[in-house]
């Protein structure tokens, strides 16, 4: 395995850093990765806002389901997918353009995504941990006014960036699932109750494990949660522009 | 610039593949690096779609906006945003839950793409060019068909591989904007029209270079164009399962 590859494997999120900041010529080289990734028609669909104000910091570790640690990150950046930078180029070139509509709207949340990892794995080059924070999409009309996002504008992610404590750099990297289970060829089916116990027997290899119990706690805890009812609403309203 | 950064920076699209088969070993890895890659709660909410199928890969290369170099390509792999796997856990699990909705949906779509990237960048440590393929979402009628996909099942993104081309070797990577065009501080404010003439004037350096005249054949060759129009319908489909 090369070392490019390696990196890829050793990678795991970091939410507890050092307090120690990042020099600002590490954060333009992981700006600047991001912004040499792939793009759609090279036409880079995001913006990136570089959260700087301690207040605005405070301010999204709340919005985004109550985590601390992002008011703690050295460097937090928010991902914007925005249909708004070319439509404005169109106009200013005298074209009559359409609005956007949810194709270009996902197709620019890939383009901040693509970017995005691409600030991540340079960020493990560098020693950096990372962490995605996906709750960016909840509370929509107060993040809206927090970052004076356009209504063209939707907040794709946010990553922040750190020094990872001791703790962090001996945590496990939680394991994936084998490739049989996530890779299948040519066409879509769905996986097996069979197959996925197994997947999950072998995520959870200690003794007792209980699928039933386990799927039902991370259910209750994830996906039927409050943050998560919100995330669906406010992506609801976010989409509203583009339908 | 370490080698990582420097491998994210020299990465650029390939659209034409030497006629030289890709090792299962090289294939696997790649997949490998992708499912490495940071994923919403470790829950890896895609599927890969390895197409192998000479059939299908023509009919992708037809349906993904008439583009032959996909049929032609080695390694053809489709990105599925997979809400479905994490419910029929659920259900298997004895809970009941709610349908996905548009956040579970968008948060799915940036697994896919997050594992994307980490193949792409993979490959590129390989030797091996890609170039994404937006145009995926499109004829969501057709490809339902063609690739059996569930009504949970988004097709995110499809990524082609292989070795390239001498041509494509030699072809300089489109340049990039600078930093200052794409990343503000704390707050989101539209660029001025100064500062859009001012970035395409500096991607275009060439005397004679026409801002007005470059970005309205730019719209109508791309954002006005018709696989534009069928992206936008096609997508609007897809979402009506999840809104």
């Amino acid at each position: 395995m090369n070392p490019i590859i390696q990196s890829l494997f050793d990678r795991k999120s970091v939410r507890v850093f050092q307090d120690k900041p990042v020099s600002q010529e590490n954060v333009n080289l992981i700006i600047d990765a991001g912004i040499q990734a792939p793009s759609a028609g090279n036409q880079q669909l995001y913006t990136i806002l570089h959260i700087q104000d301690q207040g605005i910091k405070d301010s999204l570790s709340v919005l985004c389901d109550n985590q601390p640690f992002i008011a703690k990150a050295p460097v937090v950046l928010v991902f914007l997918a925005d249909c708004r930078r070319w439509l404005d180029c169109y106009r200013y070139a005298g074209t009559e353009a359409r609005r956007p509509g949810p194709g270009d709207l996902i197709l620019a949340i890939q383009d901040a995504l693509i970017a995005a990892q691409n600030t991540v794995t340079a960020a493990e080059s560098l020693g950096l941990g990372s962490c995605y924070i996906g709750d960016i999409m909840e509370n929509r009309e107060k993040l809206t006014a927090l970052l004076s996002l356009d209504p063209l504008v939707f907040p794709a992610t946010l990553v922040v960036y750190g020094y990872p404590s001791d703790s962090q750099v001996k945590r496990p990297k939680p394991p994936r699932p084998r490739r049989d289970f996530i890779v299948q060829t040519d066409r879509y089916s769905p996986l097996s109750e069979e197959a996925l116990r197994t997947l999950h027997g072998e995520l959870n290899p200690q003794p007792g494990y209980d699928f039933d119990g386990a799927i039902t706690a991370f259910c209750l805890r994830k996906y039927a949660s409050d943050f998560a009812r919100e995330l669906n609403r406010s992506a609801g309203e976010y989409l509203k522009e583009f339908i």
